[in-house]
């Protein structure tokens, strides 16, 4: 389940930029670095300090993945020497950061999060990711170490890859298409989940819970919450003239915004959705505490009172003249049954059975 | 019933403009061909490839429809030939577009959904169209076989119709306009579908269910979000300066735009109407409940207290000296009807009967 | 009632432009013709074509009213005479145009409806009316004859009238305001429905039907959703450069503009009532509810342990030592009366008595 | 109770600018000049029509009071001599106004709406307050004769005032802070209103009514409607270049902007607040429902078993062998009691108790 | 808990710009003065008047914090020493602004307001600030006496400091980042809070109360209220070109308004789950109240049908064949539980067992 919040007490009070030091044991970041160019290609996985800071001033475009945020100390060292401001290196290491861009005169700088959807547990989880551009390198930080960006390394070592023709503007397309290809996919997930819901409402399942809706919900509220900014971003890179993007490029970028568009009107959709399945659980559950109702309503009132006629029958009064007479007891059991008739007549003209 | 979503998983991690080529048997594509200019006119069904590819450069106006999207490389193949972006092939071959229009130097692309509506089952199919425009040519790709540009093939026929007059943008806007034009009439069925639950519900049939709402009002959903990004669609050709449109044709783009908007005005009202609808609904409902629970509750009044009275009389003490008096049943029985009486009046004064 | 659609289906794949022309026997126009200007006047109710025809060139202003739409090619060429486009006559005869002003470089043409209130049926009906504004002749096409303009008349028969001394845009704000000033008085029926209503409810009069506030805020959403579009019309008529009105009359607009926002916002005020009147509704038939449920609560929850106790001493148990004790019944009934006693100081307790 | 609406209908169909005066007996207009400038200062309560005609043209600044707006004829001659637009007139006379600001060539007219809160009756008052300012003269028009000007009168009368060193754009901005400031003061009374029922509600008092909250919500909707137009009326005073309005008493409208829409937050934070106080009486109604519920079926659960075994020994055959048994009827009395027992522990552990 | 409300009565009918001398013993304003430059530094805690006033002409950056307003007097004369305008001196003696910014020629104003959240009580305590910047001084002024600036008081008293380094405008950055940040502590209070609550619904947990929820609505409603308008205020800083505001610390503006920005997401976030809450909290509730129905109902149909058997056999006729079988009493019995089985599998085959 996602949190709705995380902590943010350590920071308060500190000058802008400041960076906590995490003590005690912490996981070392994994780092792989990707240079090429249209005629090279080169892939490291385990590099030096001297190698990663040589990326700076290097020909070829570099690609430089970070995973783990934990060594503050190293991160803050590697902007530093990249010439990042120190309020973008508090943005990168702090992890509630909403989806947005800047610009500097050196780099951009552009954060978002990934989701992972798990379905079985209806939970949602999300993760940020940081991206630097400047005009010959990109640099990107992940909380976690995983597999999200595979498809691009893929495509990388493949030599008649565009990427590999194109310079880091087209990199940063890349990266976000990825991201946003799968939203796609937790979107699939999401729909069958809801559709799922639907048939069960529909069929009138008795052990539907409302937590099911509740629990869906709640992850749309929160994922918009993640992906809305998202429009902004993307439109400014298709839009605005974006230092390191070329205007060639854009038209990818406003592919991307395209997708972001699709996924914001599929959220609305969902939540509206949603909400016509939550009126329609109400509906049924009405429904059946109506149904509830009528049957103790239907037996209460015909046997009732039936009961108070033989209760005034079993009165032990010395002086009861029906209570001698030969078919008295006939007489009475008779007018019960057709008592009853009526009764079950009345509710059927009423349409209760 | 529209599905939420369709798979988008085989995409993940393709570079853009990758198609995704369908392996085994598939439907061979349908293509017809009309080439027209102001005294020319011809219609083909079989067409080479060579003829086909020619369109490219013929001087009268070529119309190419293409049903059925499975055969990827043959659609692709026609792109290539005719300057198309791979980005703008993926949109089309991808039949989950949201309705936009995309300029580019050598041609536009417009993308929209045709709906069909089966009142029957309530059920709503929607059908991708893709049309690429271009100075000399149109061609517009179907999902399916289908009769929804037949009018516009009847008028092209004939000799004094006015699209053979015309350009490639008004056989543009005839095309939209037949489009739009069919939602109409799913409007007609929806609202006889509407008029006739609300009758029912006004006369206050006890059997309806508020699935039909429901079902209504998921299909308003749907069409809205397939509509919506319509107006902002044909907004621009009224209103911008578009390539290959003559500013002469955005009176009749203006035309179209009146059209979308009163549809969208059409579905607002549709959803507040539903929306009273299921107020009124779930009033009948709890009118009812009322009703059942005030029979429980006049009956169980009356006779409880009665029965009370009965059982006892009905106790066995020996000394119980009502139950040797001579007239003690009878005045118990009056006693008992005087009472139903009473609490009679008082449901009537508190206006249950 | 106000029906929620009209028939489109007799248009699907027509041209633009296409007039269907009605078979078999139709109504005949009725026509009026008013010329006036500073220092002449004339009005003719029976016109030869060619009377007509000649208001197109005549130096005095004309004023030209059609009742009945059902003659289409009479209208069709009154209309081709007077120079109008072919998309403007198919909406002339298609009463189902939202409200909205178009410019073409020889006249303006204008669209709206009129609104008629049944307060005893509570339903509503609107009529197209649709204004042709040219340098000299203003044309109007009303549906169904009647008396919407019989105001503009009787001022216009008047030497002294301002409209006498004005040109055609000064008479286009008359008819304006006149169907305007219309509104209101709906508004005024409406208001007095509502405040009756609202009267009922807070006296909590047990007839009331929620039937009533539905059918109210069905004819809110639909009269919003024919006036709605006034506001852009005539605020454009204010506010921009319109071909042949004087600069000098945009004030009156202004008028105009002022009370259709009025309307508006009555309308939003009033839907807002109807939701809280709703609210007030569900609580009060809540309360009965309650009122109902508790009546019953009270008289089960003292009589079922009172019948109890008499069922148990109606048991034919040999050897029941309490029933042969000379007080037994005694005790047995004054211990019942202090048990329902102790009970009904026990729902006083709570409140519930 | 504000009415929902006044009566429109006597206007219909008379041209612009007609004014109906009312027949039979009607209240004279009271009126007061106040003539001042830095050095001389004049009251006067009952001045000719000279005097009041003069000081259109006087080289001091001139504040014309009138209440009561029945003698239509005294205020139209009265604005006819001020050079007044007839269509102002109109709506000088017509107290239906929307708040608005009108410019003209010689003067600015500004229409807004006074308020009296009756917080015994829950009700509210509207007054409207018609505003004519010229160069040199200030006009005022209040329905009803009342105080709400005195605090400026007395500042007026005091020779160190600032009103006194200025132009009547000040004097207009006095008029308007006194209007707004006394907006306050009635939200101070809903304010205590509010925070009363909220307590009620929070203590669970039973006698709480739906009722109150609705009048609450019904006079937050008319107070919107009255004040929500004033933004855009003083916004243009304090951002736009009006005529006669000095650029430098602009911060003091700003000051009144401020106001009004703090004002509006309040309401709209108001109506917030009954939102969720209805939500919290619905759940204490039903609450006390479950209650109810719980107390039937608690004794209906435990007594209707026990009642039928009672009901089983009580029936007269001839062969039940218990019946004759010793402890027959000591072991059915205490087989009740562990039953009653069981139950309790029952309906404890599903926490019904 | 906040009030909605706070006293305006006084005020009424006064000039702009007046000031209410509080009558009686009041606190005495605690000042504190930081006088500094990149070079030196300097605290003070008790000064006189004259240093004081001097700090307006110094050429060192001072920084005046001022707690308790109550001496309305010192503090006129203060701003009146400092060129302040009239009509801002009553905003900072008035506590109830809302948050804005206005720039004068020689000065900026900057109102908002912080806030402190007691999780126990559940409720919330808004403090005013005021800020006023000048080319050399910034004053501020605080309700009560506290500890919100703390952070921003040791950071300078640290040389190496950057605040040292920079002017007046980077000051007010510091404090404006400081009260945005407390904002962040309330949101993990408030989160923690909405946490255990979703935690105890999910839970079912009976006694979870409705006040809950309403309580952290009511006080999410008023935190909006007062942080919504910083949005604007900062992203005037940040954007629009602001006296004394150097371009290059805009950039710091632009975090914090990232911050706020953040913030509000988060407050619309909540409010999102929190009316999910609600409903899912009214789920559980009609669930509760549906199985309470069942229970009763399933034992009413069951017993009520089998009471009524047993009072037919004891009725006292006396010619009841049955009676007087030999096994009569044993075939009731029989049929009695025969009867209940089938009632019971019944029940369960409706899915209420």
């Amino acid at each position: 389940m996602v949190k709705f919040h995380k902590t943010a007490s350590k920071k308060k009070g500190l000058p802008p930029g400041a960076v906590i030091y995490q003590e005690g044991p912490m996981a070392k970041p994994i780092i792989s670095v990707f240079d090429y160019s249209s005629d090279s290609f080169s892939e490291k996985t385990s590099v030096s300090k001297e190698e990663l800071y040589a990326c700076k001033s290097s020909a070829t475009v570099s690609w430089i993945n970070i995973d783990t945020l934990e060594d503050a100390r190293f991160i803050e060292d590697l902007c530093v020497h990249f010439g990042i401001n120190p309020l973008t290196i508090e943005d990168i290491l702090n992890n509630e950061q909403r989806p947005k861009i800047e610009l500097f005169d050196s780099y951009i700088y552009v954060v978002l999060k990934t989701l992972e959807y798990f379905p079985q547990q209806g939970t949602l989880q999300t993760e940020q990711v940081s991206i630097l551009l400047g005009s010959n390198y990109v640099i990107t930080f992940q909380e976690r170490p995983g597999d999200s960006f595979d498809p691009i390394r893929l495509r990388l070592r493949k030599d008649s890859s565009l990427i590999r023709k194109e310079g880091t503007d087209y990199l940063l397309y890349a990266l976000l298409d990825t991201i946003v290809d799968q939203y796609f996919l937790i979107f699939e997930d999401i729909g069958d989940s809801l559709e799922s819901m639907e048939d069960d409402l529909l069929a009138g399942k008795t052990h539907f819970s409302y937590k099911r809706l509740y629990m869906l919900k709640r992850e749309l509220i929160l994922m918009r919450k993640s992906i809305w900014p998202l429009r902004e971003l993307v439109g400014r890179l298709q839009k605005e003239h974006v230092p390191f993007i070329d205007p060639k490029t854009r038209v990818y970028f406003g592919d991307v915004n395209d997708h972001t568009i699709r996924i914001l009107d599929t959220i609305d959709t969902y939540k509206d959705m949603l909400m016509s399945m939550v009126d329609l659980y109400q509906s049924s559950i009405n429904n059946r505490m109506n149904q509830v109702m009528k049957v103790l309503t239907i037996i209460s009132t015909i046997f009732i009172p039936l009961s108070f006629i033989a209760g005034v029958y079993g009165m032990n009064f010395d002086n009861m003249p029906e209570l001698s007479t030969k078919y008295g007891y006939h007489i009475t059991v008779s007018t019960m049954l057709v008592l009853a008739l009526v009764m079950l007549g009345f509710f059927r003209r009423k349409g209760w059975l």
